[in-house]
């Protein structure tokens, strides 16, 4: 089962976030949650949003939470080509949309599974995803992540507990990176840490690159699903609170799209984009 | 019993925010929610906050949230007193611990209620909260609230909702009114809509005074009491987000009081307070 894997994953996950072994465990998991899920039914659910296909796994009473048809692949052979794409630092044959399907289809999956398996378990899947991101991160970006910063102020000396924290090093600037699975109206949490950061070391030391699930929500009686985005705040949060670099989404929602075409501008990206920027992002 | 006095509540509050009839059925729910509570057993919880001692409500399986003993009052003739005190505006002849307490009874029977009677529902509480917070603040400053404001900015022009806002005219403040169970680490939200505001609207043009229930969490096997707090984040908040006029609590958290003796100092009172120093505040 995927659970006893994951299990794993959490004991020897941070001896070496971005080693071999996690990518290992990772790929376990996905090859176990599909073999679960490969045993339930798919019930069609109502897509609200314009283009979007989404189903749910059904296990007797349970439903799991939405899946993008479109974007899941059940096929373990596509996460063993972009592992050794990574590896070799290849991944330009498979490009940003076929990675960010094999890492939207890791997750759902393990997500869908516990969905059928435990009551409201809200805690599992997202601490799985934040495994899944910040391996990535850390294997592609070389180095390994923190999660607080030391604020010093004159008499005031304290540690601020952040997301991901990943340092490049000397005159490079650094990455700050909230996982979530999805944030809804509680987006300005991502940029008010941005803007106390900023704030702390100044603007543009650390880049704003949020990676998040999705933002869908499944109305469990009349089994539709919608997108909970508040795209005329992020503009304001972008204007008025901090400048995130990206917003990476592994299920790109519909409206935040449009934030790419505004002022301020917001640059909203499908995840495997991440893999193909880099570079020049941290330039 | 409550909920039903609760749905009419419901049903007529926005018609006059400050008005009597609302008073009435508030005090019409918290005399049937203690009606409620008396046929249910006290059971104690071990508090780990220093000085203070919280017991919870059972009825069968259901155990209800922590209530802070020497707060609670079950006593529907301190309602009516401090109702005919607010009407008379003559609160002096009570004092702010005696306005604290019943003002926490009331939030707390019903949230109790709720806690026997229905399954995870933390809606209905939280309303409940919001509709007699936000009646008190419209009542005693005569003004009725908003939850959005207009921005305006060069081309751009949308709405932010927002907590409640108070306005009271021409050349004085207005108040920014948070009303929330608990914030826990979701504080800094509070800080963060408080610094888009200033940033719209310029410094000190609304004064941020969020009313928060109380910061207890109950560890359900252990029958714990914590209080979840980040002083030392609220700290850099007030120093590097915005700065808040007052934090108001029902139940004062131990480790916030320690915030009025620090630098940046962020005043932190007992609710009962504001009626005492509204006009000083709004001047």
């Amino acid at each position: 089962m995927p659970l006893t894997t994951y299990v794993s994953l959490q004991s020897t996950f941070g001896q070496d976030i971005g080693g071999t072994q996690n990518r290992k465990l990772i790929g376990e998991i996905y090859s176990r949650s599909l073999k679960y899920l490969s045993k339930s039914r798919h019930e069609p659910l109502r897509s609200l949003i314009p283009k979007k296909t989404y189903f749910a796994f059904r296990r007797g009473n349970k439903l799991s939470r939405a899946v993008n048809k479109s974007l899941f692949v059940a096929d373990v052979s596509e996460w063993k080509k972009f592992d050794a794409a990574l590896t070799n630092r290849s991944l330009s044959k498979l490009g940003p949309e076929r990675v960010t399907k094999i890492i939207y289809s890791v997750a759902i999956s393990f997500c869908c599974f516990i969905d059928l398996t435990k009551d409201r378990d809200q805690k599992t899947p997202g601490t799985f995803f934040e495994y899944l991101i910040s391996h990535l991160f850390a294997f592609w970006l070389g180095v390994k992540p923190t999660t607080r910063i030391q604020v010093l102020n004159l008499d005031m000396e304290t540690w601020l507990p952040t997301d991901y924290i990943f340092n490049l090093g000397h005159n490079r600037p650094k990455f700050h990176l909230p996982i979530k699975l999805s944030t809804r109206e509680r987006i300005i949490q991502v940029f008010a840490h941005q803007r106390v950061i900023d704030g702390v070391f100044g603007t543009e030391r650390f880049l704003g690159t949020p990676v998040i699930l999705a933002e869908t929500k499944t109305a469990a009686k009349k089994r539709e699903v919608t997108e909970i985005c508040v795209p005329d705040q992020c503009r304001i949060y972008q204007l008025r609170m901090a400048q995130l670099k990206r917003l990476y989404y592994l299920d790109v929602p519909a409206t935040y799209v449009k934030l790419n075409d505004v002022f301020p501008p917001i640059v909203v990206k499908s995840f495997g984009h991440f893999f193909f920027e880099a570079v020049t992002l941290s330039a």
